[in-house]
């Protein structure tokens, strides 16, 4: 039994604590809800984010972040990218000794542009993180704690830590691969909140399957392009963590970010749906940071394009969607970048 | 204004029909059956196939080959991958001079394993065809007829032919894009329809999108296994006719071979659900045609071989499906085989 700190306990931070108590371990989820606390604690229910699901023993929350990582050498952040700044310094100040760090959010930091590994490596000094591991894959919480079958990808450079975190979560329901790129792995998780807001979009649109193929299509060749040009393996983007994360996030109705993509199709404006939501929409954020990154870099990202300024600049979303729609680009292989180039030619 | 021939007509031979007649050709659409030949001709409706779709002028239907291609330069196969053998002596009998070959089906021959290009090559001497090219794509026909945007590949090595069908069937909502890798679109187009009944079967059985995202994941990449064996392009598994139309087969209402896949995993017999469906579902065949190929052309590929068991050995469908969840691999870019060796490596 390893003691381990689940740092985040919005649906997914609760759902990897299921899994992680299901294995043996003994789970101290923090969070910043004292009525989210009593409610774990005592009626073993996360009322906000899983009303329906009963929580194992092992779990147990708290408000204090030190008693959260007390005695624990894993902790497992799952809180939004945007709360990342406050967090990790509130984190440094009560460590004690050094953590391996896993994270599963997924996002980039906007004028930053930094990945969720880095902005870790910046917050936390060298001496205080044995690792940085990302966990990331098609996984809607909601599945994950009714045990459907699920598979993630742990991610690594350093083999060890990636396994370990892989013998930490893994389980007959859970299964967890390992994969050495991190930069893909990171870039496919949060890129693919910019597909699913699009998707989402067109339909509704009143757009169809056909459509929505098609969007996806491109927007993984968008999101490898990109990940390529930071170094990212261009295979880790049809992998779970890509082309499955990707899927599962366009394609079914747990999704915020395809259920604010919907919303803005159907004509809500940006503030209504984050209104609405009541949630984070990582994808909005993400947007920002990839129109920023994309342009830095000298990368053609025209779905993300096209969605930057619907979000932020108050394109409709009509032309927008038609615009994207209507691309004359007659070489399928010109499109995807990918043709001729055999894909390492490609590489930095 | 060209004339085409367009041989079948099933809801896909339809709706190429009406795309080709909205943009001003003359379609002559060929049918074995004398009740939907009136229909077509008299009230403008195919009923068996898309009872509510009014088609434009410009479609004839006729039961007479000869009268189908006389004049054209341009034939449209859009029949069974089962139809071709007695389909195409027939036309080779009735014509009088060299055609173009367009084909729009999506399945491999069992026994022979050959694509139906390469099926249509045997069958058409080649004094008779000017050439062969294949069209696939994410598209449905139902959202085609109602003018749904949607985006298909035109696929010939000869990229003069290639653009020739793209000018034929492009329009404000029916894009067209060409590819010269006319292996790796057919076999995109005809192994998409294996997964998508493996993606109906989890369904079936009440697995949720999380286990759907990892099959298809997974079915991808032993997609682009097979294809890259035969001298396909890796990247044309990325692209409209592998993922595109893999993602529209598995993931819509309207795809037949995930329908049949989801009456399996509800516990139907293969001879029930092609009774039930009352058309041809490609996949079953394809199933056959591509374990045969790999067996000899020693590819991997796990998912296509448990269907294999279920549909023509009655293995069970969750003993099959639970061992396709469970399978021990620990490294992702092992299981993609397309981890530390760049791709062209593993090109013939």
């Amino acid at each position: 039994m390893t003691k381990i700190a689940v740092l985040g306990s919005g649906s997914w931070g609760t759902a990897l604590s299921m899994v992680l108590a299901d294995n043996g371990h003994s789970v101290e989820l923090w969070s910043r809800s004292e009525e989210q606390v009593r409610s774990i604690n005592l009626e073993k229910r996360n009322p906000n984010y899983l009303p329906d699901v009963l929580l194992p023993e092992g779990i147990h929350a708290t408000m204090d972040l030190s008693e959260a990582i007390e005695g624990a050498h894993v902790a497992v952040l799952v809180v939004p990218t945007k709360a990342m700044r406050q967090v990790l310094p509130e984190l440094r100040r009560v460590m004690k000794h050094d953590m391996l760090f896993v994270h599963a959010s997924k996002g980039i930091e906007p004028e930053s542009n930094l990945r969720i590994s880095q902005i870790i490596e910046e917050e936390i000094p060298e001496q205080l993180r044995t690792g940085v591991v990302v966990l990331s894959g098609p996984s809607h919480a909601e599945e994950v704690c009714q045990k459907q079958p699920t598979t993630v990808t742990s991610a690594c450079e350093n083999e060890e830590h990636a396994r370990l975190v892989q013998d930490l979560f893994m389980n007959n329901d859970f299964r967890v691969y390992t994969n050495p790129d991190v930069i893909g792995v990171e870039m496919g998780g949060a890129l693919k909140n910019i597909i699913a807001i699009g998707a989402g979009m067109t339909a509704g649109l009143g757009f169809g399957d056909n459509a929505k193929a098609a969007l996806m299509t491109r927007g993984l060749a968008e999101m490898a392009r990109l990940g390529l040009k930071q170094g990212a393996n261009p295979m880790t983007f049809a992998g779970l963590g890509g082309l499955g994360d990707l899927i599962v996030t366009c394609t079914s109705v747990h999704s915020r970010n395809w259920r604010a993509g919907y919303a803005l199709g159907t004509g809500k404006s940006v503030e209504e749906v984050e209104q609405d939501m009541g949630m984070v929409v990582e994808g909005i954020r993400t947007t920002k940071a990839a129109y920023q990154l994309a342009k830095k870099l000298n990368v053609e990202m025209p779905i993300t394009e096209e969605l930057y300024q619907v979000l932020f600049h108050n394109k409709p979303v009509d032309e927008a969607v038609s615009e994207l729609m209507g691309r004359v680009k007659k070489q399928e292989v010109e499109d995807l970048k990918l043709g001729d180039d055999p894909l390492n030619r490609l590489e930095p």
